[in-house]
């Protein structure tokens, strides 16, 4: 089986990272739209237009099942893609909004996203559905995405970025904060030291995974032919050089492709 | 006359400022880019796309001159603009550069620009085609337009950040500064006082609005139905917050168009 995974840019990789770790026997095909990184500030109809595009492409490419590696569009236009695709698709969402219900020591949470994220209260609709009752606080950060997508996760500027919008939070933290957007659990790190480990910071990318290999019929056996392609939509080189941090290997073959 | 005026984002709005200011009587029509914005890093065939798709739409609103308010686009694809276009195409490198040429007190000169003007060295050429002996330094600054894209230009977040990249400058500022991105005349009072006032922060946007002034037939009388139009390529929300502290006016009207 095929296991296609997109995003805008770099921060899809790390749900491929634990997707591979989860599922070791599966190929994978990973789409960074990084002509038109970053998806954050754009709006729903913007964002439909380049995930059906993307969704052709994987499509096209073989893949049986769909990971939308990106909270703003699964927060925004996960519906639209559903019905775009004859195949199992699985959005950010759900799968981290089940980690929270399914705890319940957890009732201050922190959700954090991209500006489109936090404007859809996705998570909110989804967690407040299930338990009205939990308190929920959220902020959108924009510039961690560019941040991440520059390689600086840790340091100084990192530490005053966080503060510039968490400040609010520190003297109270939260029981547990949601990092609404893909790119974020790089900087776990710092946001755990941010909140002097008083907060659990919730591993989106391994939620994502583990219900991707709970929803799909996985290899039995292993398969010699497994791989993992790299399509971005523009120039490979600074998404190879992030890349084969994050996933944590050497010498990543980025190939690049046109959408529209 | 119609003057048009295009950039990823909010940066060239710098240089429409300048504009309205030195030529009050003309009409001009601004588009920014911002559902593919930041074009800091995407490669010039990705960029000649866009560009073409910018050129036709500024045409068919009746723009009679082109003014390419991006030092990306300016240092990587402005001869195909021009051979899109039946009208003067001003771009942001030479108006520049011929400030330093002009100036013989210059003679160390420190370039800081989006990856993709820095990689282009369209600075360091122009310059140095008519004065080879000059010392040229370059760096790519990422970071500085999400910054501005989000409204953050003074503080310790802008210090540290421009530390981030000038700090091997700072011991031996240079005489001058071109700003190579629109977006940057944003942060001149930090960079300003980051080299403790002894680097000259050399004013794109007005050098470039100087050389439309000169490079055009200017109306000669006062237009009672002159205007400014601003488009975007997605959602006015937050263009029109930034646009309306970097234009000095209130309640500026955005209107969204479709390019491709």
């Amino acid at each position: 089986m095929t296991i296609g995974i997109f995003d805008s840019g770099v921060g899809g990789l790390t749900v491929l990272k634990s997707l591979v770790e989860i599922l070791p026997d599966e190929s994978f095909i990973y789409l960074g739209d990084t002509a038109r990184y970053p998806y954050g500030g754009k709006t729903p109809t913007t964002l439909a237009r380049y995930a059906k595009e993307s969704v052709n492409f994987l499509l096209k490419e073989g893949c049986s099942t769909l990971v939308v590696a990106c909270n703003t569009l699964s927060s925004t236009v996960l519906d639209i893609i559903e019905q775009q695709s004859n195949c199992p698709v699985i959005g950010t969402i759900m799968p981290t909004a089940e980690l929270i219900l399914n705890d319940s020591s957890l009732t201050d949470i922190g959700i954090i996203g991209t500006r489109a994220t936090v404007k859809s209260s996705a998570y909110n609709k989804a967690i407040l559905h299930a338990k009205p009752n939990l308190k929920l606080r959220t902020v959108a950060c924009p510039l961690f995405v560019p941040l991440v997508e520059e390689g600086i996760t840790t340091g100084k500027i990192v530490d005053e970025v966080i503060d510039l919008y968490l400040k609010d939070w520190v003297a109270d933290p939260p029981d547990a904060l949601i990092l609404g957007c893909t790119h974020y659990p790089l900087l776990t790190t710092s946001l755990y030291n941010y909140f002097s480990g008083k907060t659990k910071i919730i591993n989106t990318a391994e939620a994502i995974a583990k219900k991707v290999a709970n929803s799909t019929k996985i290899s039995q056996v292993t398969d010699s032919s497994k791989q993992i392609k790299y399509f971005v939509t523009d120039s490979p080189e600074q998404f190879k050089i992030i890349g084969e941090i994050i996933m944590k290997v050497k010498d990543i073959k980025v190939e690049q492709v046109t959408l529209s």
